[in-house]
């Protein structure tokens, strides 16, 4: 049956191994989720990505139902014939691309009302109408739409959007149990920078039984300290036997951070939109931009330790030449690389664990 | 030994089929050339590239001389090694590049100083050092310096830019006799639409012993009609027991064409720049855009009949989602497909030929 099992546990602080059952396979925990926005990791092939070691993939149902649609995917039985990945999809809710992205939004009881950011077309996104588009998705794992406040908010308008996005969670859970096959539906746990606010929200959710648990609106521009903070103190109130899942969160030393306090999941675009830029993790996670002269003749791969594709196969030298050159594949091959390293880095981490 | 010999003959017509013998492994003939101007096939890795059937690839002494520099790739023994590339290349001379692109030129005896188009600085090529520099890329085929004559052009335009050009190769093919260790340099025929230049030219040409033979100066904005007509007559001045290739060239209904006049050898950036624009071939080699809404909810892959691994794992629907999207691997995966169909045009021709 889908769902999570802790299988061991670290000899010290609070982090943990598990796997989690999906109708697209087992998933070993902790685990990094390279994110495919628009249904494609960016710059990458489905080979490309799965040669990474990655899991499984986000995406994201504001997007996909602006463009290209529901009813498409729906169409070819789910993203994952659309898009040729057979292994497990996340697909976030799009609460935070409505407040992050779209020009007009409007809240109310019965969910929110926006223009679309491609067209201007105008939207309404319910608890049950998101259910219904991921099912569309075939999602092995679903979020359910919340209120993403923003940083730095007011506690009044925490509460009140925290109160507001329980009462859409619990909406989505109870149509989530009536229509599901197998697919799982996490709660997404709210409160701002407010610990009383977190737990009070997560008390709320835990009252029903979401298959697994997030810690929803952080890494939205919060002073690292800040982030720290809210997952050390969330956390506590998640239940032991269900995924915990961090969302937004991709750089090196915070997934270090978030495993040993027991966190399961990750996700972010980092290292794909870094790759963009020129971006590469080395070493414990530093980054440098290959653009810089000092790799102009440099015969050494990004990352002499690392095993992917990229350093196996292409100097900093011929990287940064493509880079310059504005090459796409100066950006694919950082890509490949940087989504490695961040998969191998959560492997170790877990592989330590396993041994105690 | 490397170099050239001819294996079979169509049973109508002038074809023929060949092996080509490089530093790099034999290439069999007819052959379409993938275009990777600064060391990359636009948008692929080279792994991609060698998937698609390609036997061999072509770069740019221009943009490689302006960047990463000659002294680079020297470093790394050459192109091959440089992009992760281990079957055979073939390096243009840039004469092409530095009458499209750049600002500034002036010819003399000696050879052509032009400013770059990167960044404005002054160069100076010769026919000497455009053999030096191919020698540091280790390029298995090179090509010489030559002028390329622009379309429209008078006769007396085309006659003198014509005698500096043999006076130039000549000088190429005695330093390359003497530099060498098994890169073969090709001749350049010019002579622009005009027959008696283009006879004259390869007869001059003809009396010194390249390795192979190109008909230049074509595909630069004259009619299809001028092209054929220029192919058709200047072929009979080639030599037949030598390679002979055609610059430039690439869309479906010129390679047959070309072929049956006996040509070998194609190049050309078409695949990779079509795919940037959402442009296809299909069926007998017509192009089609998938950005048309007719492709919106299309499940069927780019080309029935094509075994690329585009073709294999993607539907119109999803590829025209990515590139509406603007999504990377729209380009990618196009720009697949379309080298494909032209590896796998020229070998069912070259099949055909075999057969008789």
């Amino acid at each position: 049956m889908n769902g999570f099992r802790v299988t061991h546990r670290a000899s010290q602080g609070r982090g943990r191994v598990g796997e989690l059952t999906t109708n697209h396979g087992v998933i070993e925990t902790p685990v990094f989720m390279p994110v495919g926005t628009q249904a494609t990791v960016k710059g990458l092939t489905p080979t490309m990505v799965a040669d990474t070691g990655a899991q499984i993939i986000l995406s994201n149902t504001y997007h996909l139902m602006l463009r290209p649609g529901a009813d498409l995917i729906r169409e070819f039985g789910g993203l994952h014939s659309f898009m040729n990945w057979d292994r497990p999809i996340l697909t976030d809710s799009g609460g935070f691309q409505v407040f992050s992205l779209s020009a007009m939004r409007k809240i109310t009881e019965e969910g929110v009302t926006f223009n679309s950011h491609i067209d201007g077309s105008t939207h309404l996104m319910t608890p049950k109408s998101v259910v219904d588009l991921q099912l569309a998705f075939n999602s092995d794992i679903m979020m359910p739409l919340d209120i993403c406040t923003p940083y730095p908010a007011t506690e009044a308008q925490t509460a009140s959007d925290m109160a507001l996005t329980i009462q859409w969670e619990l909406e989505a859970y109870h149509y989530w149990r009536e229509k599901a096959q197998g697919q799982l539906l996490f709660a997404i746990v709210q409160g701002g920078t407010y610990p009383h606010l977190r737990q009070e929200c997560a008390a709320r959710l835990n009252e029903v039984d979401f298959p697994g648990y997030a810690i929803g609106g952080v890494s939205v521009g919060e002073p690292i300290g800040e982030i720290e903070a809210i997952i050390e103190n969330a956390i506590q109130y998640l239940p032991k036997d269900k995924p915990r899942y961090v969302m937004g969160l991709g750089l090196p030393e915070n997934l270090r951070h978030a495993i040993a306090c027991g966190v399961d999941m990750f996700d972010c675009v980092i290292p794909t939109r870094l790759a963009r830029h020129g971006q590469f993790f080395t070493g414990g996670g530093e980054r440098k931009n290959i653009r810089n002269k000092v790799f102009f003749s440099d015969h050494s791969p990004l990352d002499p330790s690392c095993d992917c594709d990229t350093c196996r196969h292409f100097s900093r030298a011929y990287i940064r030449h493509l880079l310059v050159a504005k090459e796409m594949l100066g950006a694919m091959l950082l890509s490949v690389h940087n989504i490695r390293f961040l998969v191998r880095l959560v492997d170790q981490i877990r592989n330590e664990m396993k041994k105690g």
